[in-house]
């Protein structure tokens, strides 16, 4: 079955700091027209960086979105056109203070693939030593390290929503046990 | 470190059909202030079908905001204040023709939640029995049947970019295998 939906007008209804908002029309496989409003933005990383004790370095933070402080994996926004490896080297080192030996790629996740353009790549930091964390002048976030055995009891029982954390962790985790 | 931001204002930028779009402003924990971005969505559930011989029901779609066909879980958008399983029971139905003698929840996602309110749930729908698939008049897709394992070391290949669809694939997996 012929699935592609084809553009036919793109209206801007929003460009803002982090994300823009356009209402596109399309042409549905059926040739019938439909709007799609679709978001906008440059995407992010997310690092897992794994001691040698086999501790996640996490970081908690207050997302607005949901009024919460959430357990995360250090992540950031890339900027446009930004290398991956080189934004979750940067974040790593901003959020926790730490560089690697070793980053290695564990795939990308597309979070919202209905109305949003944003991929986040997801990437496992081992052979980690430890300097000064440097956040954003508007970052505010508390650093933890959790057994990744113990993250993964916590991903498996709902206690952490976060999607590109619950994923970096299960991802991890049957890499190592191959 | 307290690390809660708190809303002052908020002004209405877009009110779409799935999506709407504020912007606040928040005082930071050092007191200074800032903008949120948020977009507001009324969520969705992904279900994993399991067929009694070991196979996953996935559905094949145009997604428009990556121009891509993606295989993804069956999934639908929650109507405001929907249970989330009456929601999972129905799409599960509408996109597959199945219906379910058990659902059981695998947890929730927040998919971005640097800027979105968007939650989705899954659910793992066992003893299946077909009917015919009931699509809505806008909705294209190919259902396709695919083996579990088949499916964990796809997304590990990161051969399936849709967040909801890999996190729900690894947890029905961990959670069988114990």
């Amino acid at each position: 079955m012929n699935l592609t939906e084809k553009t036919i007008g793109t209206e801007k209804i929003f460009e803002g700091k982090i994300l823009s908002v356009t209402r596109d029309t399309v042409e549905l496989p059926n040739g019938s027209t439909a709007f799609r409003e679709v978001v906008h933005h440059s995407g992010g990383v997310c690092v897992v960086p794994l001691t040698d004790e086999g501790e996640i370095i996490m970081v908690k933070q207050f997302r607005y979105p949901f009024s919460q402080v959430l357990l995360e994996v250090p992540a950031g926004k890339r900027e446009k056109g930004e290398d991956p490896l080189v934004c979750g080297t940067r974040e790593l080192k901003e959020e926790c203070g730490a560089v690697a030996e070793k980053i290695i790629p564990l795939g990308k996740l597309y979070p919202t693939v209905a109305y949003d353009t944003e991929i986040i790549y997801m990437f496992l930091a081992t052979g980690l030593s430890f300097g000064e964390q440097k956040l954003d002048e508007d970052e505010f976030l508390d650093v933890v390290r959790i057994p990744l055995e113990d993250a993964v009891k916590m991903v498996m029982n709902d206690e952490i929503p976060d999607s590109k954390t619950q994923l970096a962790i299960l991802k991890t985790y049957n890499l190592l046990k191959g």
